[in-house]
């Protein structure tokens, strides 16, 4: 006798498995190749672990950080991964987003599409202690691993120092240690030569 | 001023992105290229926030089991990966990613070292409601992926079903829906010709 709601998530956990083909600007350390929103993902979590005592907020909820981690790309394996610099495509990537997560939180037994779907526009506002150290490490990761392949994906692209000052000013809100130590990155990227100034 | 206990931290998250670098047998759907362990591990958490209803434990602490997932595989980094149905390899298994837990959580600070050395330790003894759930799920995500790409992996190397059922027959100590569901899909694989007898 089948379970009725464990086989539908079961289904959702295998409809996920499409992240790991959803590939993004930057390149993993090692093989240089594009990296994926899987194990970017993962990433993200694990950075979460280590570094939670730098959230400006003590006491984040670390569990409610890790699952808005876990899920928050899932809606790109409808919506593909946009490039935080390319502004035209931003334009529209809200509406996209939130297409995909009708359809992929929607294959959740209702309780959970309604969990998921609130974690995610939690995540996406970015007003809560969670959210902003979450958003925090989301922009992080990529900045660590763009400096750790000498710049390969900014150089690929053309873009400045400001524009990643720019781009990734939140992090503050969410690690203003954090913050501190990526602008230092920068200005050692900027003078490496591996990002213009 | 440069925050020193910081800076050693992100260190260490340099070091493990080396993870997505590590392949295992499963192939992933869609592309059908091998599974690397970052990924592997995101597909875990994500698969504990859904499943966790079904731990056998009420109550099992979902913080710990996913930052025991986040973690498990690191080790391979410097171990490898060993396949679950390579016998000969599996000997020296446990004696080599004790070397490579010493080195990586090594590279941390030292509470931060022992948290994550004691999450390794209690994930390997599968003693615990955490471990034993976490532990579920490690077995269960290969044995999907497994049937969603019609056996591929059993199918390179020649596993047949009882050797299936015997080497993951513990999901049943930490979630015993998802073994009653498991056990279905093998008989299904074996009926489909994805999987030997």
């Amino acid at each position: 006798m089948e379970n009725a709601r464990l086989a539908q998530q079961i289904r959702f956990i295998a409809e996920v498995d499409k992240l790991k083909n959803v590939f993004r600007q930057t390149l993993v350390t090692g093989s240089r190749r594009h990296e994926n929103d899987a194990e970017h993902s993962w990433h993200l979590c694990l950075m979460v672990i280590v570094l939670a005592e730098h959230a400006n907020t003590p006491q984040v909820d670390i569990l409610r950080v890790l699952k808005m981690l876990l899920i928050h790309d899932i809606v790109e394996i409808d919506a593909g991964d946009t490039f935080a610099y390319d502004t035209a495509r931003m334009a529209g990537q809200h509406a996209r987003e939130a297409l995909a997560a009708d359809r992929l939180f929607g294959l959740l037994p209702t309780d959970q599409c309604a969990e998921f779907r609130a974690l995610w526009d939690e995540f996406e506002a970015r007003l809560t202690p969670e959210a902003k150290f979450a958003a925090a490490m989301d922009r992080f990761q990529p900045m660590l691993l763009n400096c750790l392949t000498e710049g390969a994906a900014w150089r690929m692209h053309g873009i400045s120092s400001d524009r990643v000052l720019a781009r990734n000013g939140h992090i503050v809100d969410g690690a203003t240690e954090v913050w501190a130590y990526a602008a230092r990155m920068i200005q050692q990227a900027v003078a490496a030569g591996h990002l213009a100034k």
